[in-house]
């Protein structure tokens, strides 16, 4: 019986703002559902050439008042880059805080605007030590 | 600036119940680390020539209290399956509730041990609808 994953679902409260931080990560659109008689919107969002690994939002119209403010039972969202201080400094212009700077150079966490935990790994290996990231005190938890 | 989906994690209360879980799902862990300082496990799990989309499962030895007992939040991991029925009477058969049963031939939803929510969906057209999953109805809510 085979099984293929095919995406995390996260419900978000301001669908613009989420879509504007996947944005800043790097993700497009890919996919949409806008449904008017259930008042909802399902938008997929992933890297190029990444689409098989989408993640989906969902956006109730009329809000959704269910959603915790925090919640540490969903771990986080992970994604590989190529370059984590162009990343975190592209992130980090755009107003997003950087909670677990990549100070090893390998390794950095940022919430969405829901306050999901997104992890972000260095490809290969570590990059060098460098500054404003190595004295960079977390902000937070993630 | 590239960009390649790792993997979702999810902090888990007792590994065994959601370790096993998953495996009747038909994931097999592929990769794992214990670590004696942090006290802590990470193990990613997918299914067979699945491995690029994994689930990372975080299970702290000595319990985390943090855990809400739901998060809606959190929306859901999704996976495809090329026999919904088969699959369902699978989960069922070992004692896994059928939160939403496939009505439709075409979509289900169980919880993990944790109440995180995993939606199945079937490849391709939807089954014919049949029973006992036709006239099953809803338990709780996913």
């Amino acid at each position: 019986m085979s099984l293929k994953y095919l995406h995390t679902m996260l419900r978000v409260q301001d669908l613009d703002k989420t879509m504007a931080f996947f944005n800043l990560l790097g993700l497009r659109e890919i996919r949409r559902r806008d449904d008017d008689g259930g008042r909802f919107s399902l938008i997929f969002m992933a890297a190029e050439g990444d689409e098989d690994c989408p993640v989906e939002l969902t956006w109730n119209w009329d809000g959704d008042t269910g959603l915790p403010s925090d919640s540490r039972h969903f771990g986080h969202l992970a994604y590989r880059t190529d370059d984590i201080y162009a990343l975190c400094q592209h992130l980090m212009d755009n107003g997003v805080t950087i909670n677990r700077p990549p100070r090893d150079g390998n390794m950095a966490f940022v919430r969405s605007p829901d306050n999901v935990s997104v992890e972000l790994l260095q490809n290969g290996d570590a990059l060098p030590k460098a500054e404003p990231w190595a004295s960079m005190e977390n902000i937070g938890h993630w």
